[in-house]
């Protein structure tokens, strides 16, 4: 099943062209924030690299979050206008979960973090058994200090994910491991995995009009509530 | 450092631009033998995106083999192109052990295999040790019996890497583990941090005018051989 996956959930910009568990093409930029002006080129030449026409797709993928607000709102919006014109189906997926794909070996406890904002994180935590990816802790918004507790009582060897480097000196005086750097951020390849594996499974429900996992409100919303309180 | 590296030793054409370990970004594809006229586009497109000059590079780092006679020629002939003209150090590596930087993790016996034709394969065995890569088995000519005895024989949970899928039957019957698929092929972007890390420790041996790691002569090689033998 050839399919198209992007992940804007974060600084990096990342694309991927996967045939089910193939990974055909997969390009990352992480450069600072130029999703706007970089993915649909990113797209273009990754598909004409590929030698895959765009009518050749067969499903879409997105990464929805938790994450930055223009970020997704910039992937989602370009996965949408590419599955509506070229009338092929958008699967949204969880950008924590999709972390959790970069390291699909059996063993470890996995803790993909996103920043919060405030010295919080959105994470959760999976551990992979017998092929399976299983949820060991929702998603929820946690403080560093429940990060590091979380991690030092868990039973497996635990490797944090994502945007955990400000926690670097906790987890340096806590002995507790993060993935190697080149599995640490989001990767699309990870995206299209989760996608194909969610529809392959029945799972149609589409990025289309559903809420983005943004989790907490953003900033602007919770200002704009405390004014009009105020007056 | 900012490093170029690129990995042509096999049917993946991958391209990655690393400030010593933060990968900034990364370009692959596995879509057939295209680099001759994949490469150099994939370089100048990564670069463009990652808002990064030609002349800013300060290092670049190539695989140098075992792999494919074409591709490691037109990789190593690009790249020495590039360094004639930027004027800076161009660093060769092992294929097999830049496959290891793939999954630097601890408790795993790592074994890099590449297709070396008529059922062989060129093998070699790594560990990851406090934070360190160490040979153990070093780079040679395998018969397919031979990887799966010595996997068999290791006393850490071996995972295979590069071109091993050959092997499928006789890994399932074996039990023996591959690593997940996103970290099978060879990645630019292990180029660079095993590129970085050779050259930072002083070795500054360049892939210039230096033979590549065939190990095996060519196909045509041996024919000829054969041929001057019989007349």
């Amino acid at each position: 099943m050839l399919t198209l996956a992007i992940d804007t959930a974060t600084k990096v910009c990342s694309v991927a062209l996967c045939d089910n568990e193939k990974i055909i093409g997969e390009y990352s930029i992480d450069a600072g924030m130029t999703h706007s002006d970089g993915l649909l080129p990113q797209i273009m030449q990754m598909l004409e690299r590929s030698k895959v026409n765009k009518d050749e797709l067969e499903l879409l993928a997105v990464s929805t979050g938790p994450g930055s607000f223009t970020g997704l709102r910039i992937g989602v919006a370009t996965m949408e206008a590419l599955a509506y014109s070229l009338e092929i189906p958008l699967i949204g997926v969880s950008t924590l979960q999709a972390l959790a794909y970069n390291l699909s070996l059996t063993g470890f406890r996995l803790i993909p973090l996103l920043d919060a904002q405030k010295g919080n994180f959105y994470a959760a935590a999976y551990e992979w058994e017998d092929n399976i990816l299983n949820k060991k802790a929702n998603v929820a918004v946690w403080s560093a200090d429940e990060v590091i507790n979380y991690a030092k009582s868990s039973a497996s060897k635990v490797l944090l994910l994502g945007e955990c480097l400000k926690l670097s000196e906790k987890i340096a005086v806590n002995n507790i491991g993060i993935v190697p750097e080149n599995l640490r951020l989001p990767k699309a390849s990870s995206v299209a995995l989760l996608g194909v594996h969610n529809f392959l499974k029945g799972d149609r429900e589409t990025a289309f009009l559903t809420n983005l996992e943004y989790i907490r409100r953003s900033e602007a919303e919770e200002l704009w509530e405390k004014r009009c309180q105020k007056s």
